[in-house]
């Protein structure tokens, strides 16, 4: 498939701009989390409409790493987008979520982190699996409440700032998210335009270099940043350049003969069980 | 248009369980807010899957009607369905969204109503529109950021009860409401599946008195409780009946020569300024 990122950057200011401008907004709204995929919305965003008509909130937890904050920050002083930290654990906390497991902060990063990846997997026997079709034992259900609502009390905080400012709220999401199901419905995937969910994975951090986002945000392991040490990879399994390689080939209906075969059945396997998650609002006319 | 509410009432039934089953839920959350409309989903759900598979969250804020809260547990309790009452207040305390209006909560909730309903005409030439185009000066604005965020905290609280129990969460919204974009994006629209969303609010009028939903709340004026003393009619500027006779007859195609023409054009300008709720996630590929 070919991909130019100095043409896919020019398409998607162009496109940023029409929408806001389409539909008389002031400005846009990006919650900006230190990973890649909110860094080039952000930046394409300040190139489309000038950096003071983006504003990025930044809205870590409890849970976030440290890192992920730090690099929301000088991502937004770098490209000069008024931006503002403010912290969601109280409300997290006065929603009684942080009760449901053990106060893990009082340890460093690195044990919390080794805790966590060694209690996945122990889980159930396919986590990502079970986290795709809301299945799972008592512990892990309670494990899905615990970490989707963060993303959701994201998206309210978002509009509520969007909404002041008469400002659109841009969403993060690529192809790779969407296609197998890395996202919370009603949290991430909810916003008002998405300037990069046509593109995979790889070719957002493809752009992103093009486009000046900082190595150290290109170049970290992506994480959903909710639960410490449980990276993209981690989750699925499976690395970006595989996943996108095949789900690029399902989507050009290209020969898989060169592909190991147990990985292609485990991407369609993941392809499959995340159509539930697109389940949304079915009507009785449906 | 012929409607036969004992027909309705049985479709939705099946409809329901048909849902549930198909993908795998234990049962159903629904947002109960002491209105007709999430009083006629509570009962259907009840009815479908026996009140025991229905869980019922109350979630008033410091502007809900006392009498909303109580008529809703009333309902949860007649009909057997366990429920539980959860202020937000605290929440959107955190959220900040008090500091932004004067406290009338120390008034009578009467001169509260008043000063609200005299305020609201002030705003703007036409407040719903406004609302509807996200448009007006930064006081109303505010006022939009202020009851939206409510809507949308309450779908994080149903759904983080619904993945704790491997419930789906019920939608409440209406056709009248769908159509005239009386409701908040991402709050009370983003629900799993939507058992009224192809009635008509006087539709599920008449199917609530069959299925024995209380006259007291059959019979209260509709109102979204969000801001108080703004019901349905006063924010639209006009009766339920007169409006879905005239979105009956839209959709229909029928005659509207005996209607009156002012009612008629009103009526096709919230339908055309409402197309605007309906933008959610546009993408560079639409």
């Amino acid at each position: 498939m070919s991909f130019d990122p100095l043409t896919v950057s020019e398409e998607i200011q162009g496109f940023i701009r029409r929408f806001v401008e389409t539909n008389n907004y002031h400005g846009v709204v990006v919650g900006v989390s230190g990973g890649v995929d909110s860094a080039v919305v952000t930046v394409l965003c300040a190139k489309a409409l000038g950096a003071q008509r983006v504003f990025g909130l930044i809205l870590p937890d409890r849970d976030s790493s440290r890192t992920s904050t730090r690099l929301a920050v000088e991502l937004c002083e770098e490209f000069g987008v008024p931006h503002r930290i403010f912290s969601i654990t109280p409300l997290l906390r006065k929603v009684g979520i942080y009760r449901m497991f053990p106060p893990a902060f009082i340890f460093p990063r690195r044990i919390q982190e080794n805790y966590v990846k060694n209690k996945w997997r122990t889980l159930s026997r396919d986590p990502y699996l079970d986290d795709l079709l809301d299945a799972g034992n008592a512990f892990f259900k309670k494990g899905l409440a615990y970490y989707r609502i963060k993303h959701r009390i994201r998206m309210c905080l978002l509009y509520f700032e969007a909404e002041r400012r008469g400002y659109a709220v841009a969403g993060c999401v690529n192809k790779t998210e969407l296609k197998t199901g890395l996202y919370v419905k009603w949290g991430d995937s909810a916003a008002d335009f998405e300037p990069i969910a046509h593109l995979y994975k790889t070719q957002v951090m493809e752009l992103a270099k093009l486009i000046g986002v900082p190595r150290k945000i290109v170049e970290r392991p992506p994480t959903p940043d909710l639960i410490p040490g449980l990276t993209d990879e981690f989750i699925l399994g499976l690395n970006y350049e595989e996943l996108d390689r095949i789900l690029m080939k399902f989507e050009m209906n290209e020969d898989l003969s060169n592909e190991d075969p147990g990985l292609v059945q485990r991407v369609k396997q993941i392809v499959s069980a995340a159509q539930r998650r697109r389940i949304a609002n079915v009507r009785f006319t449906d």
